[in-house]
Order: C-alpha cells, then sequence, then structure tokens
C-alpha cells in the first residue's frame, strides 16, 4: 500500500517556481525511490496565465490569485517564489496561519523577516525551510545546522553571489572593465533586474545575514552587517593583486572573535594558493572553520533554475520524510533552539581586524616612499609589502601598492587620512582588506 | 522544565571514542544550546583501564567488558569506535537487538555488513549513522542522502584516503619517493598499521561502496569495487603527468552511465585547473554530479580525531532530535526505501571508459613512435598526445608518454599488450587513468 502524495502549491511559476515544477516532474521516479511518497503540485498562481513556463502545468491548476494557494486546503507544503519582501511575507504568514509548511528560496524575506515567520511557525507547528536562499544547491544550510552541530562556528566567509563573481573572474582572466562586464552578465540574466543587490553587496549581506545566525545561534540582524560592493574595484588593482599572489573575491565574512561577531561583506584579497581563491564565474563556495573539523569548502552553484530547485525539493522531501510525525520541525529554523539564541555583541564598523592592500598615487619625488612608510611605522602598523609601480610614459605620478598585516580597521582609517593630506599624494587611496584564511 | 539527557555508551576509548567524549564535554554548552539536552556519556568500554584517554574519564564508568555497554540498560545511543569487522558487527548487532541506537565511524563494518546492520535496525526501530565512515567532518552523506535528494546522482568522484593524499602530495611538492613518504606517514600516525588498507586502496573502496549505495540507491557491494592503489606509482610518472598539465590523484569513482554503474578506486591524472586537483595533504575532497545541481565539491578534513568526532557528535545529535518521535529512522539508511534499492548492474573490470596516460621505456631507435602510435590507430584509438623524452646521459632507452582520448579500457588492455611484445620496447606499460572531471 502506497502513502498518500504530498500535494504542493507554487507561489511564481517563474524561474525558481517553473524550476521546481519541472523537477519534481522530471525526477517524480528517482524522489519516489527516496521518499516513498509522490510529490504531486496541485495548483500554481502566475502573474499572466498565457506565459511559456518552460515545465509541463497541464497536470495542475493555474490560478492568478496567490491567495487561493494558501488557502488551498488540499495543499501540504506551500513553495514561495515569488520574490521580495511584501507579498511574499503576506502570503507565508497566510500559509502558516492555514498549517502549511513553506519552502522559500527568498534571502531577503528570511533576512529582514525570518524572526517573526519562525515564531509564526513554531505557535502553527509547521516548518519554514529556505536552503535555496543561501549558495543555491550547495546545502550549505544543512551541513552548517545539522551537519557541524557538533562544533563551535568560528568563521564562515563566502562567495555568495554569483553575479559578483563572474564579473570579477572576467575582469581578471580577461582584463574586461567592471562596467562591460556588468553588461553582459545583465544580458546573460546572471544579474538582478536592479543590479544595485549585485555590486553593492546587498544580495551577500542578506545571505551572510543567514548563515551568521546559524553558524553561532544569533538573531537575525541585517542591519548590523558591513556592507561593500564590488563597483569600486579597479581592473589594476586586479592585475596588482595578481602580481602579488592574491586573488579578488567578493566576500560575505563572518567571524566569531573575542571582541565580538565580525559581520561584513566587502571585496577580498585571498592568497591564490588558497582553494576559494580559484572558484570562478557565477559558481559560489563558502568555507565554514569549526573547532573540531577545522576547515571545510562546500562549492557549487550557487543561482540558476536547476540548482535552486534542487534545493527547494530537497527541503520539500526533508517536510515529508516528517509529514504526519508529532513533531514537524524538530530542527530548530537557525539550528539553535529559540531559547538558546544569544545576543552576542556585534562588532560596530572600523572594530573589526584584517590585513590591508592599499594603493595610491604620488608625485614621483625622491623621499615618497619613506614618508608614507613612516605613517604606519608611527601608527605601530606592520607593513608586510610596499612596492612602487613604474611610472606610465609621460606620466609624473606613480602608484605606490602597500600590504599591511592584521590591524585594526580604524587604525588603516586613520592612516589613509594622513596619507591623503599629503602634498605628495595625487589620489584618495584605494583600500582592500586581505584575509588569509588558514 | 529541560528535558532529560540523552545517554551515550562508547565503544572503546582510541583515538575516535576519546575524541568524541572529549568533544562532547568540550562543546557541551554549544551542544545544549542546539539540541535542547544534554548529551551524557554514561560508560565506555576500553582494552586497558589504565592507558591516558586524552579525555576526561571521571564522569563516566570504564568498563573492560564491552557487552556491558550494549546491555546497559539506561544506554540511548551507542557509539562504536572499536574498529575491525567481527567483534564490532557483533556489538553493534547486541545493541540494536536491545534497541539501541548506533553511531559507528566503522567504513568496512559498513560496506561489507551494512545490509545485515540495517535490516536489523529496522526490525527494532533504531538508527544507524556512519557520517564519519566515509570523509571525515565532512558530512558528505548526508549532503548527499539528504541535500541532493532532488537529483539523480551521475558521478561521484572523491579524495577519500588522507593518508594517500599525503603520499601524492609530498613525492609531487618534495619530489619524494613512495616508500619514504609512507615511512613517515606511519610515524606522523596518519598511516593504518597495515598500511595496505590505505596504500592499496582497499579503505577507499570501502568508503566509495557507501558513497555508490547513497547515490544510485544500489546495494552495498565492496566485492564489486575495481581496486587499484598507489604503491606502483612512481616519481616519474608524478612529473610527467606535471608537465602536461595534470595532478595524480588518487580517486574513488562511481559513475552511472547508460550501460550500468562503474565503481573503481586507482590514481588518476586530473588537470590541474580543476579544484579537487588541488586538494593536498591529508584533506578529503567529493564531487558530487547531480542532474540538478551540476557539480558540487566538498572538502575538509578527512580523518583524525576531532574531524571524525565532529560526525560522531552530529549524528548524535540528528538521532537525539527524534528520540521519543513514533520515528527514530524516518531517513532512510541508504537514502533510499529499503524496496526501491535497485540491483542496478555493476561493470566488470576492463568494460568502463577513461582516457589513458600511458609510459613505456623504448630503444632509441628510428621508427620506434610511429610503431606505437599505429597500434592505437590499429584500435582506432585516438592519441592526444604522444611526447618522447630525452634519454639520460650514456642510456639508449628513451620514455614515451601518450595520452589516449576515452575510450574501452578492455581496448588499452588489448594495446599494452601488443606494445609490451615489441622488440623495441624494453619496459613494461605503465597506466594511469585520466579523468577530466568536466
Amino acid at each position: 500500500m502506497s502513502k498518500q502524495a504530498v500535494k504542493i502549491g507554487i507561489l511564481g511559476l517563474g524561474t525558481v517556481g517553473a524550476g521546481t515544477a519541472r523537477l519534481l516532474q522530471r525526477n517524480a521516479v528517482e524522489i519516489y525511490r527516496r521518499l516513498g511518497r509522490d510529490l504531486r503540485v496541485e495548483i500554481a498562481s502566475v502573474r499572466d496565465e498565457k506565459a511559456d513556463r518552460g515545465c509541463d502545468t497541464e497536470s495542475f491548476a493555474l490560478t492568478a490569485d496567490p491567495m487561493e494557494v494558501v488557502n488551498h486546503p488540499g495543499i501540504d507544503i506551500v513553495v514561495e517564489a515569488i520574490g521580495g519582501e511584501t507579498l511574499a511575507k503576506q502570503l507565508v504568514l497566510a500559509a502558516i496561519a492555514n498549517g502549511k509548511h513553506v519552502v522559500t528560496a527568498n534571502k531577503a524575506l528570511i533576512a529582514l523577516h525570518g524572526s517573526e515567520i519562525f515564531a509564526a511557525a513554531e505557535q502553527h507547528n509547521v516548518s519554514v525551510c529556505f536552503e535555496a536562499a543561501v549558495g543555491g544547491g550547495i546545502s550549505i544550510i544543512k551541513s552548517i545546522r545539522e551537519g557541524l552541530s557538533a562544533n563551535q562556528i568560528k568563521l564562515v566567509a563566502g562567495i555568495i553571489n554569483g553575479t559578483g563573481n563572474f564579473i570579477l573572474t572576467e575582469m581578471r582572466n580577461k582584463g574586461r572593465i567592471f562596467e562591460d562586464v556588468l553588461q553582459e552578465a545583465q544580458q546573460l540574466g546572471y544579474a538582478e533586474a536592479d543590479p544595485s543587490f549585485d555590486v553593492d553587496g546587498i544580495d551577500a549581506a542578506h545571505k551572510l545575514t543567514i548563515l551568521a545566525s546559524i553558524a553561532f545561534g544569533i538573531p537575525l540582524q541585517f542591519d548590523k552587517v558591513y556592507c561593500e560592493g564590488i563597483s569600486g574595484l579597479q581592473l589594476v588593482d586586479v592585475a596588482y593583486a595578481e602580481e602579488l599572489g592574491y586573488r579578488i573575491k567578493h566576500l560575505g565574512i563572518a567571524k566569531l572573535t573575542a571582541g565580538g561577531i565580525e559581520l561584513r561583506v566587502h571585496p577580498t584579497l585571498i592568497p591564490e594558493k588558497r582553494l576559494i581563491a580559484n572558484v570562478d564565474g557565477v559558481m559560489n563556495a563558502v568555507l565554514v572553520k569549526g573547532d573540531a573539523v577545522g576547515n571545510t569548502l562546500h562549492y557549487g552553484a550557487g543561482a540558476g533554475a536547476e540548482p535552486t530547485a534542487s534545493s527547494v525539493v530537497a527541503d520539500i522531501v526533508d517536510i515529508s520524510r516528517n509529514l504526519g510525525s508529532d513533531r514537524a520541525c524538530h530542527i530548530p529554523f537557525l539550528g539553535f533552539q529559540a531559547d538558546s539564541i544569544a545576543e552576542l555583541e556585534v562588532k560596530p564598523d572600523g572594530q573589526f581586524e584584517s590585513a590591508y592592500y592599499l594603493r595610491v598615487e604620488v608625485n614621483d619625488v625622491a623621499g615618497v616612499m619613506s614618508q608614507l612608510a613612516s605613517v604606519f611605522a608611527d601608527l605601530k602598523v606592520s607593513l608586510e609589502a610596499i612596492t612602487q609601480k613604474e611610472p606610465a610614459r609621460g606620466e609624473t605620478a606613480v602608484s605606490v601598492i602597500l600590504i599591511t598585516q592584521r590591524t585594526l580597521e580604524a587604525q588603516i582609517t586613520s592612516a589613509i587620512s594622513t596619507i591623503e593630506a599629503m602634498p605628495d599624494v595625487r589620489s584618495a587611496v584605494q583600500r582592500i582588506r586581505v584575509e588569509h584564511l588558514d
């Protein structure tokens, strides 16, 4: 006797929604072999009932009214795939109130409204799963929340925005300028319609917010993430970093230190020997360091219809295994018991420690290198390297590149102010953080 | 009101057992925050009650009789950490018969006796978890079995023996010969007491057996794994591979093809640009390719007390979350429902396809390269490269290196026979498989 099918409603048949429906159809046999039950899409809401879906819509109902999905009496699990915050939140809360489990790929929704959503889900004894919200198909949330549950997590550092990594990879491999690659990424459909989410680091900050909560058991607090995008990066910095043995990657970093937690998203020089420095194109990778396990790396496609659907469907399978059991949500949403979520201090901007790459244009005159070096000596900041680049033909300005050892960010900010006030200095100082990740 | 502590018995306080006890003690607070229950070691069996354990043994009982652990009425979960097959199997079956859940890091036990153990566990409605059996702390079993449950898995290819990878890394980086590095690995405690498990590939074959079952939903069948170790590798091959843009890694490969499943463990040339080619030292990494997710890579420490304990304790946490629930083992042991485990055909030796690196010593006479090339032309095997190395001073023999395109292994075996019978050929042919993993 086979068990009844699990019935699914999908909100939105865009990239993620249609990808989910298609994957459920294509791998129905394989999924049944694992789960012992069928997963059946009953209904999906769409904005335009006539548009091409990229999936077979004949086997389920379509509606223009998303409330019809969340109020559908036969539905066990609602997949939220419309994105955005306002309507998505309203629909998710309505589904939960109706006793339905929820699966979402919506990182902004979880990062900004997760606490409210989880409280409602707890009250109604339903699951809310969001594996696809971070790292597409990598299943990084499961790995941290369950696979590494024995560890005190020390560090999470990830390439978690595929568009940004695509742009940086093209800049490095082909010497293309930022604006040019961004345009291509938009044409290829990688970039969000509003590219600021990708290039200003907001998307990565949403994801880091979630990763930090499940790593350290702290509340979701997007507003405390220091966030710097890649739009200020210049080709010369990519090239100079390379000469010095580094790659520039846009990292989300959540770090447990004695003085508090660091939450920051910014371009980062990483030694080229690290595996994560060699993660190219639209791929994602997340380094997780635990006190017992040491360094682990989790790599895979961070976006796209199928990898995202892979995680959405895995969440559906997880929920379905517990359907009809006495405890639906036996794994806490953030991996820690609700009453154990701790308000650990998040360090304010400027209070974290890093090494730094600095580039500045100076007049090609005697003594300028020593003047620069003395700024750091006065602040007791050690330099790892200081090099001067030959001036371009006919130019009187030269570039000086400095790499510092680890120091407090505020020290560097102070050094930059001093340098920019020096008479022989002809440009603002370009600052990029350096992490060795060893 | 806090829930009762989960009570644990440990069989054996060697590296894994003591590491587990230590980790449970050290991270008790963090684990409680996640689980909402204490995990308490009640009793452990030891061979020598006086030996130093590397963990605090004052809080639990020690016994010389392992049956006392599995028969202990207060124990919920038994951790099997004695290794080996015979006694371990007997104890695990006894624990299951007593209604206790089991966690083990014993890959040989699962690869060889898993089916019998799982059947007993099913009958007694208890869990048997074995995350630590493969890839130490990487949680690769959870990732495949749960994280990628929406996928039809196409390929698993992993560096799953840390000792072997340490030896290959030292050979490449320092030009050291095999025997020399093996001796150091033994002194460092990496290698098993009987090094044949590491260097002949048996340990990797045990692990591959498990990975293949959870990837494809096939029975555990260790005896069908083609197994070749690293003891036949020579330094010249490591160097020549390097010159051609490859690294040599010892891989376990499980591949789904139209003609059946390939299960094989052998040294492999991998293009140096692949992330997995850059996994060095005792680290492990497993590449998993799913039809939806594409390529993923899972990297971390593959052995050692703490990484192994990380997975053992994660299994304990998973089991503890479901203790007292109506369904202890809601995730099937191998990720597929027992009645869906399929007897897919495993290809016999020689029937799988690969590209090949071949090295042979020949007399330095005119026409020998063309004779070699014609052997492959006759078999309709395409060559990707054929190069001749300058003879050493005073030598009349030269090395010829060939790289073939993908072809049936039996074709290459036939080519090798033909070559070795040629009058100008002065050595056996060294054969190493080549996988591009793209």
